[in-house]
């Protein structure tokens, strides 16, 4: 495939306004070209995929039909956007997407004048497309609002609220539901069902036909009436398929189910209803994956699958023999061999059960294990009603993601003490997808509630003896944190055992410097210790750190911080969260309280929302790698 | 109305169990009984008072066909259950019911055995039950699981979560559905709506029976498919109606619409579906305050009345004349007034326009303000939708609901930095309502969120410049905190200015001691102040207190805290909030990072949930009445 012979529509667009001088037959054309180019792109430059080749045609009809940008096209989850970038002037930077300074990994306001709001957490595009409609039937305005969401996305209860509040509001936006039976994993719920049985068939049209015509002799119906007439139809459908059409039982005017691959259709189809008035939803069939074969084949495997040969599908896996394994799988095979000892396991996922590895659960054990959709509120408060009843849940949740559930982990869980075990995967700087993603807030937003055990391990022995410990009786609410990626050792198998809650451990002696870790950067501390006693030792000075694992966030350590208190001047705490209300802060809130005046350098996120970049490269910006905790280890005038 | 002479049946019912020995033609004379016996207590003691008279035939009925309290009833939003608390052994406590020490607001597990639930905030009673419900599967029990929910709740993102997972998940969870069209106000949203039209009429029966005739006649149908036949009845219902039943096209068997006040009836309808296996729904109408004139004409009003005279439904109001005006009719009127000369501001309350007086904007300028439904995440991302479009949104939310919308606020809001203004009333304690609805964490859960100004006003005059303020361009995302209850001063319609961000405002200077206080607290302070200082001057000694009103927690004025750093040896902060993570938190992370080393003693909340009694007594409990700030300011070694 040589991407200059296949360029040539392409090439001439960089902006919807190019588009919009192409003939509608020429539309399917340049979509397989923008097929070709991401292919080409994504094999190179990893990122989102299958989700980005479902939508070429939607992306394409939309671009051209709407006056974009002064109408606004909202994409729920923008992973699915990338074709939205091409055609928006971003193609010849499309090499940087993700990386470190360039283009963000969703679509981004500050970023593009087409990319209208933030779009990292499913199901919001509704309520914000509302805001939008409403806005401008206030301002008079003739712009119209699209919002574009995915059957997964919709079993979000956001976007359920946006769509009551959408029925009665006066405003006329436009709903694309992009239906693929697919979240990133298989979507799932009643509201998967009910999608799909919303398609129009023969027997049904057939069935319609008769009946609308034997109705309107009894004269029960008539032509005129032309809202009853939609409502028939709905009715019909739902009569032959045990099925009803929630959307216009809403009084959301309901479009579809239409092929959402037929560019030519599409366009026709959106140029016929966008100037309708009222909220109307048009319901499109689309392929995950579509037109690339290994990704139709297989979806969620090539929902983000790195890089790969675009002609043999062939993923480009590197060796992972030798490397410690990912913190999601020492979870995914704990909780397995917990729930095999424990009866009283369940694991609760909201729609991550690949990103989080409780398919190896789901798989071995599928009556205990639940995929609850997009839903993390009711993923904790469902696992809070599990745990009145004597069971014992994991509910594993991604820690951006949990911020969803916030009222959920106070008002359902803590004030009762239920003993939920929570698991925050992604929790602190998760690399390229950026802001929207990282899992900064989790330590200082639960440390203030109540009753919260709050725990961090710093490589997968800890993280196998915190599950270990959590599922014990009277634990309570039970908060482990743990980052994206790879832990520290290759031998993750170890026994486990009970560690006594609150109780930090001593990592290495020391005297002048007292380093206070949580989680996973104990190991960078680590390391930075030595090199910085090394330097010391090169410069003939005497420099002896003491370490401690805090393990714990809450209840911390009391006993090993008047120890500190007592005996160090200076202490440095590091943590992978905000620095504002975390370790940091919970360790000066002891020292002042209880009268002792060391000074303490906080380590941590700022307080500014952290871009995307690798890991290593976020690290290093925000001051919590190796350089920047050697740098401050040796700043000290001792 | 003499209590000892209803209460014959009444007085025999100390249980369940002693009510299910009642035959059932006994029933309306004990919901007569409880409907008197209940208006005769909250006459006297107040409380939530329209929503339990509406359920009077609910509760009965339930306790009566199911075994609690081993099978198990959740309660969505408690204030309608103290009818239950009545038959469930807490008759004879009820007057203490809201006061100190007495019974809890709300169904409180660690209450009663029958309170299965923390049922405080909306929306969570379905995912609560489906987690019962699935763990009773799970453990093979034969306990039965309940949901109670009005359709004001319905309209919440978390019920629709949790009845698209109770569609597929195996369960045999009844879901009731308590349809009184309003939850504190009217009920908005399509939901609304739809439920409306769920009703049977003799036109509808005479169709479906005719109709059904013919298609069998035709073979199309068939007595034997009895699922299509459940469907087709929703089907025509759907026809006639303009609607559909969403329920069933959720695969949740839908029974209904039914008189919710029929007893005998309902008691029949229970006990024929209640063994039934799968997922089902029982509709109920009934009336919000029934059996009580005054309270069914205006149940918005009768939602918590206060005391009354029940023979002639007079309310006992007491003399407000002289008083300072309730923060949030500061805020009412103040937002009309500012939106009079900002034609670019909007008003959104999630379903709480009396409560937060959002409705004198409503009733002023019906175009501008919206009520969305109990839906707080919908709230935040609809307002900030408007925002990009140049709107100015003030989005008001009591502290507590404003939990369910963490994500929104940082993901929809911050990142961007949309111009929202959030007014977050009933921040702080809230005395009568409990744990569940203090304002306690929003402080400390929210200074970690990049972008945000968050601010409180000491006074009425204060968030009137706050509010002025917030509106300005370039303002960001501006969260203004205000408590429950009245302000400080009677002439609150002061002209308004803008307040430099981010700076205090020295209240009184001082040499010894500085207290720096956020919020209406720091009227508390000034009080306590001038006692501290005039006891020591009856000691013989000198006392110079400075205070300031920090207004802002942040950004938070650094130039002033580099002051008070360099002057004081003892610094005092004061705040409505969580302790940790708050305003005193703030306080010494600067005063560490800098190199100051005051001793800083911060008055807040402790780390425990409060519970209910007055907000006098719950400052006192908690150490932040005007005794504890004197104990504080006269306990320092000067």
């Amino acid at each position: 495939m040589n991407n200059k012979e296949i360029d040539t529509l392409l090439s001439s667009i960089h902006s919807p306004a190019d588009l919009r001088r192409l003939s509608p037959k020429d539309l399917p054309r340049l979509c397989d070209e923008l097929r070709a180019c991401l292919i080409q792109e994504l094999s190179v430059n990893p990122g989102h995929f299958a989700s980005s080749l479902g939508v070429v045609e939607i992306t394409v009809a939309l671009h051209y039909v709407f006056d974009t940008p002064n109408d606004r096209i909202v994409w729920d989850v923008g992973h699915q956007a990338y074709i939205h970038k091409m055609l928006t002037g971003r193609r010849e930077q499309f090499s940087t997407n993700r990386k470190l300074g360039g283009l963000h990994p969703f679509p981004c306001p500050s970023e593009s004048e087409y990319d209208t709001f933030t779009c990292g957490h499913a199901s919001n595009s509704i309520s914000a497309a509302l805001g939008m409609a409403v806005a401008d039937k206030l301002k008079e305005s003739k712009r119209l609002s699209v919002a574009v969401i995915g059957d997964g996305s919709m079993t979000g209860g956001l976007a359920f609220e946006g769509l009551n509040n959408a029925s009665y509001i006066d405003n006329d936006m436009l709903i694309i539901l992009n239906d693929n039976n697919m979240s990133i994993d298989h979507s799932v719920g009643g509201m998967k069902n009910y999608l799909h049985h919303l398609h129009t068939g023969a027997t049904y049209n057939n069935f319609r036909q008769r009946a609308s015509q034997r109705l309107m002799q009894w004269g029960w119906i008539n032509e005129d009436s032309k809202k009853r007439i939609i409502a028939f139809n709905n009715a019909m459908k739902a009569l032959l398929n045990n099925h009803q059409n929630i959307f216009e039982g809403m009084n959301i005017r309901y479009f579809g189910p239409r092929d959402g691959h037929d560019v030519v259709e599409l366009v026709h189809t959106l140029q016929s209803i966008k100037d309708m008035k009222g909220p109307k939803l048009l319901h499109l069939h689309t392929r995950k994956g579509k037109g690339y074969e290994p990704a139709e084949k297989n979806a969620t495997e090539w929902h983000a699958p790195g890089k790969f040969n675009p002609e043999t599908g062939e993923r480009i896996v590197s060796e992972n023999n030798n490397l410690p394994p990912r913190f999601q799988d020492v979870f995914g095979h704990t909780i397995v061999e917990l729930a095999k000892q424990n009866p009283r396991i369940v694991g609760i996922t909201p729609a991550m059960p690949t990103g989080c590895s409780l398919n190896i659960m789901m798989q071995e054990m599928p009556d205990r294990a639940f995929d609850v959709g997009i839903a993390e509120g009711h993923a904790v408060t469902f696992s809070a009603g599990m745990a009145t009843e004597g069971l014992q849940p994991f509910c594993n949740i991604y820690s951006a993601f949990a911020q969803r559930a916030y009222d959920n982990i106070i008002h359902d869980v803590a004030i009762e003490r239920l003993p939920v075990v929570f698991c925050f995967d992604r929790a602190g700087l998760v690399g390229e997808d950026g802001a929207t993603h990282h899992g900064a807030f989790d330590m200082a937003a639960l440390r203030p509630i109540p009753n919260l055990t709050i725990c961090s391990p710093m490589d997968e022995h800890e993280l196998r003896h915190m599950m270990y410990t959590a599922q014990l009786p009277d634990k309570g609410p039970f908060i482990i944190r743990y980052p994206r990626g790879r832990a520290e050792h290759t031998d993750w198998e170890c026994p486990m055992k009970e560690l006594p809650i609150g109780k930090a451990r001593c990592i290495k002696q020391g005297e002048e410097i007292a380093l206070l870790s949580i989680g996973p950067l104990g190991c960078t501390a680590q390391r930075a210790i030595a090199k910085a006693e090394q330097m010391a030792q090169e410069q003939g000075k005497e420099l002896h750190i003491a370490h401690y694992d805090m393990r714990f966030l809450k209840p911390i350590d009391e006993e090993l911080l008047h120890e500190v208190g007592k005996h160090f001047k200076y202490i440095v705490t590091l943590e992978d969260g905000a620095k504002n209300g975390g370790l940091g802060s919970a360790v000066i809130e002891f020292m002042m309280d209880n009268g002792y005046m060391p000074r303490v350098t906080r380590l941590g996120l700022p307080d500014s929302f952290v871009e995307h970049g690798t890991v290593e490269e976020l690290h290093h910006i925000v001051g919590i790698d190796e350089e920047a905790i050697i740098k401050t280890l040796t700043g000290f005038k001792l």
